[in-house]
């Protein structure tokens, strides 16, 4: 059984980074600055830059893939390099293999405390795209603003529906979220207004990011799409619910979510998740040729949390737990839709599933949702009320996969409410 | 005056190059390959690489910025360089300076004909953004697909609408384009068929390079949004119009665009075309104060043209004449309103001017406008009918600015039309 695999490294049992996962993340410390790549051990980042110069996770002579401000070129060596350097690691690391464990010097250079490290945005981010996939959300959504009869647009049930995001605002867990301001339009008024966000809100996100790139006019089959993708992050699609709702038309969200999309710092391989595959959705209507897959093995069974700290509050409210298997399109569909029309996709780029909301009123991926756009406010711990967010709110979204005693998780994403820009500018 | 200015090469007084334009590209030579920037002169590109190697252009010691497979480097280095390496390049082609001009040894490497080079991407391209912002075209738009009495959303009038596209399938003038295929909706029908393109589509369009970046979280005034503006090239937003009319709700246009978007060559600097600026649109109601600014000099005179060729065929058709002095919202409205809620441009990226239509039918940048959806189809010369592309048509957009005797062009972006991919599978 892998899960009986261990490492010489003692890693707690609740830990999400057991020898089982290894998630890849791009890390620094000072007062170098070098970004290069590691992965999560327990409590540790394992340095690969310094095991690549001393012989080991050989991929090609004379070339570095570990010592790389990102994670792109590891990742464009392809799904053989990625198994095969996650087999070498697994056994480098097991409680068995003395090669490193008894290498006192080289285990003082190749492990360091997460605590102790920088993380950085672990792949160049081409292109991001944003997905609607989960069919309570946008039967929510349109149960809201437009006919909780008919909440479901015709499109829906026939294509993951999905728009371009912006790659360059995409930024890693822990930077803190500036409140965006832009144009708001009041009932009351004729007229917008310009003025910060009143309605600031997360989306529980997961998102994957790309593995293996195609080129222009030719999609991807969905027999292997697949073995496109690399792993899968958390990711939070910050929305501001005002500037959306009176931007959005025709085109989509634009400034209502460009200010900012978070990500976590370490990518789970889609091998590190095998043991944890599991059914979506069946889908009604069966989707046209190009989108069929089976449905009993396409999908992942991650629980997925989401917590908020008031400013200075000691406690942390979990506002909601739902699961990544509730989600109606998968991955795979979501990747071959996008390129069905001949959109080359890039290795690194990253592809948001759309908020994941579960069946009950607890499991909604926004507080849109559970607040039902304000009606419903949610009651923290210390008494305070949230409709959205307010200034100086920390925002958390967990995730994990378990079973038989072996636990792989995604860390967590997680970011702070600034108050907003003030313009000198009035109106 | 600066149109006496002359060069000692002999520019034909027709052509978009005069020593007074000066336009940046990237060209590589056989069988060499290794790209470099260049600037057009009449018939001929202008070798940077080869005069930074021989002391000229100097930005910074020990540096190089033109032989580079992109721009980027160049604009960032900021708007005094833009000026200065103008400068000096006017000097120096100057038939007044014998610098260069008596050097034939220098000459015979500087300047290479254009049809013997190999043209490229001039910019890479992080983030591609496209407007909306030609009142006539979304008028049309909004006429044919919802009502002609409130024709324009409430938005439309009081922001530059926007969205995200697809940076990685921005293709250079001449690439050619695989009709796409996808998901479209026939009246007839209750679902979706899989089908290639039937309503393929041009869009006549500008673009404009961000010359300079901004942190995320910190917006551009608009009294500096033309300060962060390098240049402008012509663009093709191809568009297939059955595949977005089923996909866009609610999230816009996906697929439909994704599948290439043409960019001419050649970037035409502001700097260039300041001889040529002139007003825009009178703005009702006056926009909110972020997006206030004088309209009498905030736009350009510029002829556009559309031409269609088909397969074979001698006979090239001009379909369209406007001019993007049309254009209601302007580029720094557009600039200053991408980044109002935090959003960081990155030097390179790309923003569409949207659809640039004129008030009268001869004057609409789109099939979809010029044929009103089929309904009035166009002849072409040789007796052939469109209602929208046809495979093997090859479609070009042309642009130049012309007064007292200078003319400031763009040359052209053009693509070609072929097959759609015929896919194995079938409904």
């Amino acid at each position: 059984m892998k899960s009986q695999l261990k490492s010489f490294i003692e890693v707690d049992k609740n830990s999400d980074f057991p020898i089982q996962n290894l998630p890849y993340g791009v890390f620094s410390t000072l007062p170098e600055k070098r970004r290069r790549i590691g992965v999560a051990l327990g409590e540790w980042v394992i340095d690969l830059a310094v095991l690549e110069e001393n012989g080991f996770l050989k991929i090609q002579d004379g070339e570095s893939y570990f010592n790389q401000p990102t994670l792109n070129k590891f990742i464009e060596s392809g799904k053989s390099n990625w198994s095969k350097i996650r087999a070498e690691l697994q056994a480098l690391l097991s409680s068995e293999t003395t090669t490193l464990r008894d290498n006192h010097e080289l285990r003082s250079k190749v492990f360091l405390k997460q605590t102790e490290v920088i993380l950085h945005l672990p792949v160049h981010i081409s292109g991001y795209t944003d997905f609607y996939s989960s069919k309570e959300h946008a039967t929510n959504v349109g149960s809201m603003f437009r006919d909780p009869k008919n909440a479901l647009l015709a499109n829906w049930s026939e294509l993951p529906v999905g728009y371009n995001g912006r790659a360059s605002s995409v930024v890693l867990s822990g930077t803190d979220i500036v409140r965006p301001s832009g144009q708001i339009k009041l009932p009351e008024s004729e007229r917008p207004v310009f003025s910060a966000c009143r309605k600031l809100d997360f989306e529980l996100e997961t998102g994957f990011i790309v593995g293996r790139s195609n080129a222009l006019g030719e999609p991807v089959p969905i027999e292997i799409a697949w073995d496109h993708i690399f792993g899968m992050v958390l990711f939070n699609d910050w929305s501001a619910r005002d500037i959306q709702q009176w931007e959005y038309v025709p085109l989509g969200p634009f400034n209502a979510k460009t200010f900012a999309s978070s990500i976590s710092p370490w990518i789970v391989t889609l091998e590190a998740l095998e043991p944890f595959k599991t059914s979506s959705p069946v889908q009604h209507p069966k989707p046209l040729a190009y989108l069929q897959e089976d449905h009993h093995n396409n999908s992942y069974d991650i629980h997925l949390s989401v917590e908020i700290q008031a400013e200075g509050q000691p406690q942390t409210d979990i506002i909601c737990q739902t699961n990544f298997r509730h989600m109606y399109w998968s991955m795979a569909q979501q990747l071959t839709h996008h390129t069905i029309s001949g959109c080359n996709l890039q290795v690194g780029d990253l592809m948001g599933s759309g908020t994941i909301s579960g069946p009950t009123p607890d499991s909604y991926g926004s507080l849109l949702e559970l607040t039902w756009n304000t009606t419903k406010p949610l009651t923290l711990s210390n008494g305070q009320q949230r409709g959205f967010l307010e200034d100086g709110d920390t925002l958390t979204i967990k995730g994990y996969c378990e079973k038989e005693g072996l636990r792989i998780g995604f860390g967590e994403v997680s970011g702070k409410i600034l108050p907003a820009i003030q313009f000198e500018f009035s109106e």
